[in-house]
């Protein structure tokens, strides 16, 4: 494994806060170079709710995710690979990651983190998909496509990942719920650590410079755990580091688990924050030292007829209120996209009565916009200082 | 009624077929020219099904229109005046139409034509709508959205369309459907030319050069009445002409419908044809004499899956067959715009077997692209004298 020289891929530290861990950095991928912090927007199914890649570039989008989960049950890694790739696929030709499938299979199993991932629209599904069976080896679920029983392992995920062809891909975990003990946590999470040298392993079998693998730490809410887990990362060849696993039912649980993990983790690499992305969050974890974040609700919030707004405490608007009726004025002229500039929050309204799908589009490209808008201004930030300030300026405190 | 200048506006027959009624034209509007034959896409209510009005320039686009019977509905034509029109109020700065809203109160009333105009999403209210009265002053109707009794007559309809804003207005007729007999739709009709009047009065009473009305042609499928219809239009200064009403039930009987009408219908007049707009049906009336087309099945289509292609028999392909799983071909590389060259046809079947809005974007944006290809190459072909041969080139014989 001392092969994994990641000769294609890169990541720069250009500046730092001196007040906290936040930074600037440059991720370099074989599909152009990101700018750091910065958030990946999710494709879970190899696209972004109802977005067109032309769409997510006006937003002004760096980079995007899909989810192997997904893709692997519909329409299949061999398909995907057979048309080009996921890039090729799905037309976006910029830097891009793929998460392992572990997340999915697990909190899918459990019932209680679907909602986040799977969209609304399969909910009547849920039933459907199960976990039947952990082992040393992997997982045997039933698809909830189509009730077909699949079985991943660590050297599956890394196969499905290599065929999709991300940039950034993810080792293979066990996601452990809420509600175990740290009994459990700590045994699930050891098992995580020999499924990622695993991962690593079969990683370095086919490595040929066009991909990079992150490591992820668990230890759920048990800060011990974390740094046990943390470590383990930073004495593995991975090119990047991710957060995952249970952070707790609260804000100040979720910021402790990073707090305990953080000063473990490797400080040279890119650490990415899974599956979390309010607005708060994002200044909350870029001063913990987070890289980059990726959420659904941009585009989620749109479905329901939410729009981000910068300076508005609780950062949505919903265009369902009635207010909004007869409300000429725009979404938000400071973001740079014809979806908060050029249509009226009256006309945005009518589209949602109306069930018409251009109101989901709109507010989808506009929420897309707005977190990029909140990206750049918080990298300009962390060098000038400011973190605090901006702070303010967009939870309106 | 003589002051009805239209100044603003004008029709310029620039060429005509020696071997049809074709003809091309320059319709002029305070919107902008437009030329002729074209297509005329539905926003039924003020959006274009999940296209933004810059996907349909891209794909383009010059001539839209938007439903007054939707819109009195809802958001209510006052709104919209107060929004400062249809144009700004759904961001189309090009030439638009209105209908009367007559189509939808007689025909949702009857049941029969709703699924066409009024989208598959509120069919479930359907039966809430009810065409409750007709006399000469106008008719009652209730309101799908919430149960409302609406009176809507002749100068109603005319108020709503000068609110809305629309460049072209239709006249408020009465729509017969197909069942009834020749008596009652002779009585129909001579009711929808005293309408007609009425229109042309009230029009006049408020015509300040920013709008122009077309008259309808009424008549069923009985050919002297279509004649006097015709003619009725022609004596009265309407700026255009709009063939509407019951047009038969077969390709033949519509076809019969159009000749018995042409030769009376006013002969430097744009013509409109409400509501008819397959592949097939724009080379048959185009050489009838049609100027402009409208239908929803661009988008409707799209909805379902299908797209619009040159050259196939039938017209479409559904890319929810399973022969398109592993298709790595764009869908038409001669249509220039992203949608129809960009994505292949296994990633549209995986974005519908995933239920993923994207798809109905693409194929829409894919449909209206080849409406207005094949519109482009019907006028290229009025001046070239080779609409036979275009015409086996689109519909594959």
């Amino acid at each position: 494994m001392d092969m994994l020289s990641y000769q294609n891929f890169g990541f720069e530290i250009t500046c730092r806060d001196p007040k906290s861990r936040a930074r600037l950095g440059r991720l370099k991928t074989p599909h152009g170079v990101i700018e750091t912090p910065n958030y990946i927007f999710c494709g879970t199914k190899a696209s972004i709710k109802n977005l067109s890649p032309a769409q997510m570039r006006e937003a002004q989008t760096d980079i995007i995710l899909s989810n192997t989960y997904h893709l692997m049950l519909q329409p299949g890694a061999d398909l995907i690979a057979q048309m080009g790739g996921l890039h090729k696929f799905m037309n976006w030709d910029g830097p891009m990651l793929t998460d392992s499938g572990g997340f999915q299979v697990f909190s899918l199993g459990e019932g209680t983190m679907a909602n986040e991932i799977k969209g609304s629209r399969k909910q009547e599904n849920a039933g459907k998909q199960n976990l039947m069976q952990i082992t040393e080896e992997g997982c045997v679920f039933r698809s909830y496509v189509d009730g077909r029983k699949i079985k991943l392992t660590p050297e599956g995920a890394m196969e499905i990942q290599r065929k999709l062809g991300a940039d950034l891909l993810m080792q293979f975990d066990e996601c452990t719920p809420y509600h175990v003990d740290k009994d459990y946590t700590a045994r699930s999470m050891e098992m995580s650590m020999r499924w990622g040298d695993r991962c690593l392993a079969e990683f370095a079998r086919h490595d040929d410079g066009a991909q990079a693998v992150y490591g992820i730490v668990q230890g759920g809410v048990y800060g011990d755990l974390r740094r046990i887990s943390a470590e383990y990362t930073k004495d593995r060849p991975f090119f990047g580091t991710a957060i995952g696993g249970c952070l707790g039912g609260s804000d100040e649980e979720m910021r402790g688990v990073v707090e305990s993990a953080a000063p473990y983790i490797h400080p040279e690499r890119p650490v990415h924050f899974l599956g979390i992305g309010q607005l708060k969050d994002v200044f909350t974890f870029v001063r913990l030292g987070i890289d980059t974040f990726d959420c659904v609700i941009p585009t989620r919030l749109a479905r329901h007829g939410a729009a981000f707004m910068k300076g508005r405490r609780g950062e949505t608007i919903n265009l369902k209120n009635a207010c909004y009726r007869d409300d000429p004025s725009p979404l938000d002229e400071r973001v740079p996209v014809a979806a908060s500039r050029e249509y009226s929050k009256a006309y945005i309204h009518h589209l949602l009565k109306a069930n018409e799908l251009l109101a989901t589009q709109i507010l989808a490209q506009h929420n897309v916009a707005t977190i990029n808008l909140l990206m750049r201004e918080v990298r300009a930030a962390v060098v000038d200082g400011t973190l605090d300030q901006l702070e303010k300026e967009w939870l309106g405190y």
